[in-house]
């Protein structure tokens, strides 16, 4: 028996989010049925929403930095029972079978490719998925996330499940932790927690941003020192001294300047796509010292989880503004103009006043 | 007590190279004195001479893929005597203390840079150093290569010195090997010895080209198979599909339709530097597969040891076409229209004519 969701959708590119109604499936053997406590505001929100990325279908509820309360399993789960806090991020299913699901990546899934949380194939009901700006959700156990019950703050939580994961897993994959000099670059929804994390890995980290008034917040989120970007003397007296530098910034940008900042086999990792290209890049400054540029989609379902442990016990979580859905637009137009400290998440109590 | 070499040298960028003398240094402790046998001719020598690069400094005497005899070792020289025959590559010196010395990848020197083998500061004599085209040279031992005394054609060895390493390194340093799946874009003087290297590590090879002329050298080199890169269905059947690829070609071109060829944490490494930049790539080619794109200098010297050896036990030398010193100039012309397979070799005896 499906179950009818309250929610707020997009219904075009140009209109305000509003109330939405909707069916979620009925509970399969393998389905974790969710109460939606907490949903983060993640930038990917705003363009899907907005039509500004290709493909968008409507109405689109967005949605994908869940943390809930499970409200009933199928008789297959073994992993959650009612009553336990679960977390659901980016993806909701994949294919299983290809190599990158079958090695933990299920992000990079080369069959079906990842079923995304909101505007994906929904193969039980068809249509798309609707994510998380709702009152519950049902998703297969496989892809759903333990959130530790000692945890405090749950809509602080939240954005782990996007910003968390899509930093975390460069970081770790590269290398990221103790004698290691780590870059960030931009300090916003993605860049807070990239520096959180890194030093909490252990690593050296200076952040990378055009604001100097962003200085004091830097330290205080655990970074060493911070690099004015366009303060040529500054980038200069950074050259050839970084390990990896993780880039969160979308917006086309100077790629040269930064990669001279790594050292020899350094990494450039870019985890946002930028509407236009960025200038091109010199090869110069990747062959005269063997340096990379590259790329990383958020994480594994495994790797989210140890992200979600090690948040827990380091005691991390994002710095967040707590807004209720009816604020939605809102706060997208405020993530535009970079105004949030550093992320919204949406008290999903405040649906039951819609 | 100084030598007098004989040389053809560069006099300016417009000028066809000519008969030059000069004064190579007297023996040091350290140094192996070499009379040369043959030099390979590198789009290096060209850029160089031609002044395509910033910096020439002339005259100019270009080559850097040096093999020829000892005739004569300083008092401190251990690993060489007389009659040893003996290879220099790309490097005569480096700072010897920096990380990157200190880990045998004197390439990428971080002290004074590399000392280049001509066009490079020469601390001894002031000015600058000149390189192969010359009828002797004078080496610090420890930028000397040993070839086997049992190569039986020196002048196809003469072109590993810089066009072997160059291309090993990287297929190395990325895992090229049994079970992998490499591409080498461009089959002219790297890309041919990339082909064969990569083969004889036991990786499955597919040439990229423009030219469906090449697919039978391709296959002759120890390709398996051979992408023709302007062949939209062509590039599109092979997406994902490899886990790393060589890119030898040095003018402009797409790196995307490379990037997509490649599996998840696939890397396309470039070695060679356009003289305008390649259209800018496209992130999300890199994101959503966790891909890479990367640079590659030569190789260090330890390592460049390691290619000749390798080299030699696999029969491995290149395909060349040999040359009087005093055709170098057509050589070159040819060599930009890329009318050679696929490494002119210099018979350095030529020079006693001039």
């Amino acid at each position: 028996m499906t179950t009818t969701a309250k929610a707020f959708a997009a219904h075009s590119a140009h209109e305000p989010l509003a109330p939405f109604s909707f069916q979620r499936r009925n509970l399969q053997p393998d389905d974790v049925a969710i109460d939606i406590l907490f949903c983060g505001v993640c930038h990917s929100d705003l363009h899907q929403a907005r039509s500004e990325w290709e493909g968008t279908e409507y109405p689109c509820v967005p949605g994908h930095e869940i943390v809930g309360k499970v409200t009933g399993v199928g008789s297959d789960v073994t992993k959650y029972k009612v009553g336990d806090l679960v977390g659901v991020g980016c993806m909701v299913d994949s294919c299983g079978v290809c190599p990158s699901c079958q090695e933990n990546e299920e992000q990079y899934c080369t069959g079906t490719g990842f079923v995304g949380t909101y505007n994906g194939p929904d193969k039980h009901l068809g249509g798309h998925t609707f994510g998380g700006y709702s009152d519950h959700i049902i998703v297969k156990e496989s892809f759903v996330l333990r959130i530790d019950h000692d945890e405090k703050d749950l809509a602080a939580v939240a954005p782990l499940l996007c910003a968390g994961i899509t930093t975390y897993s460069p970081l770790k994959h590269w290398g990221a932790g103790p004698g290691k000099k780590v870059g960030v670059v931009g300090l916003g929804g993605l860049g807070h927690m990239g520096v959180k994390i890194a030093a909490a890995l252990g690593a050296e980290v200076t952040v990378f941003t055009t604001s100097p008034g962003k200085r004091d917040d830097a330290i205080k989120l655990g970074a060493k020192d911070v690099i004015i970007s366009k303060e040529a003397d500054q980038m200069e007296a950074a050259a050839g001294s970084f390990d990896f530098i993780l880039d969160t910034v979308a917006a086309p940008h100077d790629l040269d300047a930064l990669l001279t900042c790594l050292k020899r086999d350094g990494t450039l990792c870019l985890i946002g796509v930028p509407e236009t290209p960025h200038p091109s890049p010199n090869v110069g400054n990747l062959i005269f010292a063997r340096r990379a540029l590259a790329g990383s989609l958020i994480g594994g379902i495994a790797e989210t989880q140890e992200m979600l442990d090690f948040c827990h016990q380091h005691g991390l979580t994002a710095d967040i503004e707590l807004i209720p859905i009816q604020k939605i637009d809102e706060a997208y137009d405020r993530m535009v103009k970079s105004d949030v400290k550093y992320r919204f998440s949406i008290d999903m109590t405040s649906l039951k006043a819609a």
